[in-house]
């Protein structure tokens, strides 16, 4: 049976990676996974937070937020509600876990590097394109330094990447689209590294709870949309 | 080989839960995991959120917050800050979620259950427990609602509890405590219901990624020290 | 005329001071006044205010907030709503400049104490409660850093109480409950010192002014419940 | 022994008021008392707070604020901080309590009156200040009201005025300056009304604990005080 | 003398408009003026302002702000800070009001148009582009809603565009760059409607004030540019 | 055709400046212009913001803010919304410009000083007013710092004021009040240095777009004025 977009359920949606986007940046993507489209870029600073000082160790963080009209019915800005919601904390918490577990910070010495993911249009999956995109920025970034002779090698110790998995009329679908994820049974993000290891599983039962067995297929399908990603981060990155 | 505490890694702490202990709320308890000790308090309203108006249709939602000495270096507090912080509000998403997964929430009518969640002491696992002891004080909340007749039956669809377990120097612990908790490799938080189906998985490589049998492994373990946290609510409410 | 819940118009409610209830505060009580329920707890660090630096003199202050489900209909979080209430604040100040009149600053050293005042179950007179259960947990931890030797000598000079008072048709009311308070004409908050000298007096009429010679009754009263306390107070301490 | 300025301990400083200051407002006065100088100015509007819909009863309210260049250093504007302060909070709560005290809030009807208290200059005493200058606003406001109908008669039940007073060095002074406020031992601030009767008696020992002797010589000289400043008022009032 | 980039004084930095920027908006697209880049997208809402409620007339208001990688070094979110900058309000008052004066606001119904410009790269002239790429973003918009048949006639009454103008070591330049605007003795921000009527002028003397006879060069020079961008827009617009 | 308050279109209304109104600031004026009244006042601080640290050169910053009872209608406090309005916050950026035009930075050492513009009776024209009333405040300033040694000389190049022009059925008015701004065409706010040249120009089509030549007559216009504002300016400083 096929999909709302006629994509078979174990099927990826077309992924670009543009870089250079914010020619500012240390590094700099877009990332386009079907419709959903986010910025991410990476500033670099030459000092720590606090609980690093004089530890010769550095740190990767991030910050998430949407564009107002990336939703189809305009999203108000965290800046005129005064805060940051609950929602994008958690993403750009989630983000900079992933990033930094790839991450030699003994190796960047004492810099920070924040990588911002702003959503420019958002068709479900941005969280995970966040990660599969901030990688691909975070090495543009890294690559400079090293040229530049700051950094000493290449700090990133396995590639990182992740999609989101829906459960769905029974139905296991890869990197689901806004209609499909809409009402879905349950909601799974994975992030893996090159090595096939996990780095952060989430599955959420939002109407139905879920097995052991499911749990099985789902993590199987992930692991399989997840090389597809690293494929595309290395044909990006063999380029430059 | 036996833990800091003594002991064995497939053992939970003991767990004591007292039902009422605020007596002006609708349901309350203190539950108390080894030395972490939770308030968990339902307030009962006659309204819903704007999403639910006119429905017909119910909502459980938590807040969640810790008290500034429950930790060994004092926590300064969210009001002085002027805002929630990240932590707390994923962990209240996170606790609500897995209570509205068992509750028949159009059987509540309109009507609105906020279950405060206050951390007097915290020695790790301070969500989960929230989550455990939840689930007995809207269980109380409910039922004083059925015998005053404000509600026809039972709203609840099955028991929910959960467990956090670590991966440390390649052992995997059940229901560590902060010491424990402090360096793991690996961190899991896991909210199951009394059918033995997943609500939420979380699993989060804080230094070392984790293969796909380690997951089968943690996944067991949790499952054990649910069921052992159902009967110990289970005694609970079979007094009242 | 006894009172609403049977007691003379000078007989305080039953008072318990548990002490040790948060484990890793500096020292800590929970004070039971009726169900008037305020867990006290005092946590030191090793600096002061930028007022007192290199002054070789230290601080004490406090903070005062409410569990949401303390109250019959839920209190929202002074979090939530991104500030202290301005009763709070005026609460906090009362209790921290009550517990600095009775402290030798200067024998603290440049350390700050705070004193974190959460009110567990709300029925009138917390913040009298507050002030007469932080003198112990004061005690608790300034005795316990005496005994490690952090401190010379036990750096109090006094003992200090509060209690309220009210005055509801014509009769005047020692430690009022919240039905009692509620309505009341005028409503007193005492503080006073073991010498029998006052350190705070507040009166305000709610609805009615009040003379003179009130006021000596008043006083009279307050002054009797008060050197109640300080005996429950000598009880608890004389046990550690 | 003659005082800084050269006033008895008895003496009230000189104490102007002058009507009709902030042309726009319904009431507005100009009271100096020495070198303290306020602003206060009522508004009207014609709805109430939630909790008096419906009920027929008005209410009075106030707002207490200080010019940053006020002081002799700077202080920093509440705006610009975010969030009015803890004492700005104390302050116009007793203002608002002090003059709803002697109004007849149900011969309002269902109006609200905000009075602003701000203060230009501050040499101490702002706040009783604040309360003896809104009296006469207030005053004028309700006047202005009766004579073009909107209210039946004057809603004002008895005058209303305040003043504090200081010991220092064991002796008791009226209304002290700023200079003579900073290290007192114990600061009163006392609001009665023209029957002689309290509303508000607060007493602060910043560095010494007072009797019960003492207190009531700081009541007569208190009441000494208002008597004078009800004279002031009432001349004020008799020319308009 | 040709400028750090090659261009004349008189002549604007290339402008690239394109169209559909953003899918899901009402209307949208990307300006390009040299390296400056900004996303203006409008969405609309079925309601308006409180003070319009029932007038029948609708209204345009616009929000700005800056991917903090937009700058060379990064510019922290507005979100973090809790609060929109002084600079994001200022220009989002201007944009608003330039689009306001050539929209007729009866013609929208009770309507509300939000514009957002998002700056993804600044080069200077961030302000000037918004408004000069907004006004095609607002035709696609009003034009779609003419076709739906919702607007019954295009809702604009003239083309309005903007250019920023510098003076710098005498010389009088258009359009300048980041490195031409920063140490510049004064600056000029100017709107224009097609009929050559000015809709807002802004002049700041940063470093060196001016005479009327420089303000008349730099009108000219303004006239020219804008006449200039008005034809890039008739192009863009002509192809939709 | 002569205005509402009887005056022709190029006549300012009556300005007085009363120096000293704020008795501890560095130097204080009250300036009136009709019924608009503005307090300002200016405070010096020994430090500099962080951008002119070790750069031997000064600051001047402004503040503007309204009383509530200012208006007609009652203006909400800034402090009890949490925020510095978009409008204040663009009238105390305009007034530092302006300010910070005519001063000699660089003699000034490294110090601040802020001055604080609150007004007292908005009937049009405050910011315009604060800026002639604020040249004087910190030439009093100035003076008194001279005349004690701190400052070497007079760190003021030329005078500075302004005011606001605004178009009204084709007439241009001088000075404006309330009633005449309210519904005008265009407005304009103008600031002028002592040499006669520009300090900032700013000219808002509210209504309806406004030509070159329009322009020249607001300009001539503004000159005027400007010129006999610093007449009463000099005549003032004369004074002391």
């Amino acid at each position: 049976m096929s999909r709302i977009d006629g994509r078979e359920a174990a099927v990826l949606r077309p992924i670009t990676i543009t870089p250079g986007f914010q020619a500012f940046a240390d590094g700099s993507v877009l990332i386009e996974q079907g419709r959903t489209r986010v910025i991410c870029s990476v500033s670099m600073e030459e000092k720590v937070p606090g609980f690093l000082r004089n530890s010769g160790t550095g740190w990767v963080t991030a910050e998430y937020a949407m564009l107002p009209a990336a939703t189809s019915s305009r999203t108000p800005r965290e800046s005129t509600q005064g805060k940051v919601s609950g929602r994008s904390q958690e993403i750009q918490r989630l983000v900079g876990r992933s990033l930094r577990a790839v991450t030699d910070l003994a190796g960047l010495g004492e810099r920070s590097f924040t990588v911002d993911c702003d959503v420019i249009q958002a068709d479900a999956g941005t969280r995970t394109a966040a990660i599969s995109g901030s990688y691909v920025a975070l090495y543009l970034a890294f690559n400079k330094l090293v040229r530049m002779g700051v950094l000493k090698k290449m700090p990133l110790v396995t590639q990182v990447a992740a999609v989101s998995v829906v459960i769905r009329n029974n139905a296991i679908l890869l990197d689901p689209t806004y209609a499909e994820d809409g009402g879905a049974d349950v909601d799974f993000n994975l992030v893996m590294n090159s090595n096939g290891e996990f780095i952060e599983i989430q599955g959420t039962a939002e109407q139905k709870p879920f097995s052991r067995d499911t749990m099985d297929s789902v993590f199987n399908l992930a692991e399989k949309g997840i090389r597809e990603i690293f494929e595309i981060q290395n044909a990006i990155l063999a380029g430059i």
